[in-house]
């Protein structure tokens, strides 16, 4: 029942090796924690639990690890090993590693600056000036981390199989549920709660053997939990019938990749708002697709989204709902959220994988959610994952 | 079934703001995304996916956030908030912040530095520099941090009886397995693999209503699962009778806060290296919690088990088997592994929560693991969750 992918993602370097070129740099350092999907990019390892960095320098790739995870470092890191001592600052170890392929401590402004990420630790950063290394951020890895190899959309595809399998245990759960008399959903005999369904969407992502990662969120009416502690903290109430009940997943599966499904379905519909709504989002959600293809302006795909929405006389634009104004779309990769974003004026790429996600909210009767997966194409776009949907939930 | 904690932890700002007195400093700043412990706990909002940031000046609170989280983080967070615009940086709207705080824009050195932690990111850090402000790090937060609240310890002992209860779920699976003529473990038929045990702890996290937070490892003789992406990238063998199964998990549950629990059995142990390595575990263990009092330096905890260990003929410093070597222990909060560790020559702090895990380990046998989660007291500690254990796996 678990995901499989055929072959793990390999990172090519030349991308950052001709940012270093171009900017006649000496080499580039990225540091920072097992959480950050930068350094998962350009290492393919796990990380630590304390700071690492990675360290690029005349064509070589150098790996500086806490003592304690060196073994697991050098059985899946292809490159060079620096472990450092206990405590040892990882931005001081990159410096040596620095010093050590450019000729031993000759460092200073003459040879060249060092390309770091924008967003590298302030003191990793103090620790490279101090040691002679001038300092020039570069987007290079947020660049090539947009376009996705064959072998990043095939675990993307795999995470997102299992996604759109716990939101279809959802609907499964929905779809079995008596109404009671006071138009309240029960199963087994108790009260099913937007809770309780989050908890067995997650159950059912667990059971494929990927990891929820916080990202699962089920609404229903005007409630959303979005983790157990809001639970904890709010309580919760059954869902009733006649209530949009939208379930939201973004697991991340095997080499840390993400998925992206947000589907919506209501037990016994009068057929008012919440069947509008779920039409004017399918609409949108064709609209902003048939926009996709490379060269196409991200934004202008979000904004053909929101054009649908409102000739359905909803304002896409409207934050009073519960979770605020959400976005149309973004990228999905080592991130839940990465480039592309669709309001952003920036070209699709052939290869980005983006989740197109039209919203239709209200304060009062709840949220419309639906989502596509697609990987962009020069003339199109591919889905990831099935697009079946429907209105009335299905056992 | 789901985890329920009675409060919602609250921060005390005091720390910082003394820390801000006594370097005569204008102010504190701290930046981040929602995977920073450090800014959940100023904050004890979950955070936007976006860099946010949090502002400490002049008594107040200020959270700066993308404009897409404001109506969120005004329901939520306790105190002013100052959205940006999208794309607007983090330290450039914290900058704007103590600008208008302190009487616009007229920062420079002589109204004294701005207190970050030491990996603020270092764009964030520009932007305060170029805005006039000379930063200066400080530990504070971190220091904040270690000594928990009855509220913090509440939320910790909620997700540790979640923790508890999902490697007592592998046990009983573990207790009704068949042992096939191959002497391989089957369940309903089916071989019995540690990527499978893996996925029954994580659902009945997830049936509990908290993350998994991609801690959990099953190890079953020499094979070690940690993740989807290393079962997908490996495979999977059967679990076989008189091999230990290590069942270790560090969830996520209300308001951020970890668990922590491992534990080892063994399917018809023949009673040899796996008995002895279970009972120096048990041994180990009770010689690092008699350790255990406020004032006691935290690596003396850590020497105690090692010591014992090594009676028993156990070498605890041998890093060959598959995990590497592990720390005796570690304190557990926001982070699954944060501040005191047991291998620190710091005084534990009552208050302080600490997991206790000593490890026995051996290329070809495997891995045995047992864990106690306990709060530093001033005489001693008391432990959360239940310390019950057994070699034989219970229904």
């Amino acid at each position: 029942m678990a995901v499989s992918v055929p072959h793990a993602p390999a990172t090519d370097y030349a991308p950052i090796d001709a940012a270093v070129d171009d900017a006649g740099a000496v080499g580039f350092v990225a540091v920072g924690d097992r959480f950050d999907p930068g350094l998962r990019y350009l290492t393919r390892i796990e990380g630590p639990e304390r700071e690492y960095a990675f360290v690029r320098v005349g064509g070589k790739s150098v790996l500086c690890t806490p003592e304690e995870y060196a073994r697991k470092a050098e059985a899946q890191f292809d490159g060079a090993i620096a472990a450092d001592r206990v405590g040892d600052p990882a931005g001081e170890r990159a410096a040596a590693v620095l010093d050590g392929e450019l000729g031993g401590g000759a460092a200073g402004p003459e040879v060249g600056p060092v390309l770091v990420p924008p967003t590298i630790p302030h003191d990793a950063a103090v620790y490279l000036q101090r040691a002679g290394y001038d300092l020039q951020s570069t987007t290079a890895v947020a660049d090539a981390r947009v376009a996705k190899s064959d072998a990043e959309v095939g675990a993307i595809d795999a995470v997102q199989r299992a996604a759109t399998a716990s939101v279809r245990e959802a609907e499964r759960r929905l779809a079995t549920a008596d109404v009671g008399a006071d138009g309240g959903l029960r199963r087994s005999g108790r009260p099913l709660t937007a809770a309780g369904l989050r908890r067995a969407t997650n159950a059912e992502l667990a059971r494929r053997g990927v990891a929820d990662a916080d990202n699962t969120v089920v609404s229903a009416g005007g409630t959303a939990i979005e983790s157990g502690a809001e639970e904890a903290a709010r309580g919760d109430r059954p869902i009733r019938a006649g209530e949009p009940i939208a379930v939201a997943v973004g697991p991340r599966g095997p080499y840390g990749y993400h998925g992206s499904v947000a589907r919506t379905v209501v037990v016994d519909s009068s057929g008012g708002w919440e069947r509008r709504a779920y039409v004017a989002a399918e609409s949108a959600l064709d609209a902003a697709l048939a926009e996709i293809e490379a060269g196409a302006v991200a934004a202008t795909v979000g904004r053909e989204a929101d054009a649908e929405l409102a000739a359905f006389g909803f304002d896409p634009t409207d934050d009073s709902a519960t979770a605020g104004r959400a976005t149309p779309g973004h990228g999905v990769g080592l991130s839940r959220r990465e480039r592309p974003s669709l309001d952003a004026d920036t070209e699709l790429e052939a290869g980005a994988v983006v989740a197109v996600e039209p919203r239709v909210a209200d304060t009062e009767r709840g949220v419309v959610r639906l989502s596509a997966l697609v990987v962009v194409t020069e003339g199109g776009y591919e889905r990831l994952g099935d697009g079946e949907r429907s209105f009335t939930p299905r056992e």
